[in-house]
């Protein structure tokens, strides 16, 4: 299966059991979220932004304001490392030493450029809200000229990337077991509520598929 | 309410009116979740690493292994920035333009040094464990000498930090609110799940009560 190249910068030291370069693997933790931080160096410093985007490919795609400062440097700086994170679980050992966590851990480096050709900016803002609920976008009014000019579109395109998976139980030392304490997992899931529908809502519209079985699957 | 200066890099451009530099709140989004984004600078490139932390006062404290290079280039940088997102909504709304997420962000940046003072440190690694799960640190069994001395603790003293919060409703445009499309609010939320007792757990432990009430918050 194909996998991305290893890098000084990508390379998984810590726990290299639990790490995997299987492009196909970490395609699955970008698509599902919505959610990533961003990580670019601005005057020398780190900063770290939350922010949504799509996936495409090997091409992650963010929007914003034309003003928006993050993505203006982001672009100026070219390069940006981004991390996708989902807590599975708190792996509560006996010991304070083997207490973790269970997750799925995404790290990209990539290459910065702005989308400024109308069919792909177009293209990849759908992308972006139909990362967020597949297949939303045909249901909502798409942006009309301003709205479109107004937004900035970068693309990060995938160069190198790896992850890290923890999906087991308590790791205690044997010696341990035989003691008094208790040890367990407790599972932690991300959830939709049920949809809290706007009460501006003309009458005769339903809520659209796309959103129902977004909720339905992530109950 | 004691707040944060502002500085460039804290400052809050885009979106101000969700901005807030105050203590308490920027306090509250950092207990609500153990799980942070660390950014830092290494070899010229920004990387970023989910790690689990503690926070006490305007302290932030994680742990590794003493051979972990995010933890040993994060104290040879000496500074980082700290992202903890809470997702608490997604906004669909008619427009396209107008999606989005409530949300509940901070972004802190303070100086790295190493914890190594032996009941600094032991604090320290009780802090981050009961950061996970309140008060449970008493539950288990703690640190021994190898244990303690392969374990690498950081201090993130918080220098600026800012937040914002989005939490409302669909802010669609006027002349769309008479169009037929749907528009609403899809509550997030991160929950625990009954917790799977350990296989090999002797008989006669409970579930500590620090555990019980973890799940019973976070239902």
């Amino acid at each position: 299966m194909p996998e991305y190249s290893i890098s000084k910068f990508n390379k998984v030291v810590r726990g290299p059991k639990r790490a995997t370069y299987d492009i196909q693997t970490i395609n699955n933790i970008l698509d599902d979220t919505f959610l990533c931080h961003i990580g670019y160096v601005w005057q020398g410093k780190s900063i770290v932004i939350p922010t949504a985007y799509g996936r495409k490919n090997d091409k992650i795609y963010i929007h914003g304001s034309l003003k928006n400062r993050m993505m203006i440097s982001l672009l100026e700086v070219g390069e940006a490392s981004i991390s996708v994170t989902h807590l599975d679980g708190l792996i509560l050992a006996r010991s304070a030493f083997h207490h973790s966590a269970n997750y799925r851990s995404a790290t990209i480096f990539g290459k910065v450029r702005i989308v400024e050709e109308a069919n792909e900016k177009m293209e990849a803002l759908a992308c972006i809200l139909n990362h967020m609920v597949a297949g939303h976008w045909d249901n909502v009014r798409q942006p009309n000229d301003k709205e479109f000019n107004a937004t900035l579109v970068l693309e990060i395109r995938i160069e190198t990337a790896s992850a890290k998976i923890r999906a087991e139980g308590v790791n205690d030392e044997p010696e341990d077991l035989e003691k008094p304490f208790w040890a367990g997992v407790v599972p932690i899931k991300q959830v939709a509520l049920d949809p809290v529908v706007d009460d501006n809502l003309i009458e005769g519209v339903d809520i659209p598929e796309a959103v129902e079985r977004y909720v339905e699957r992530n109950r």
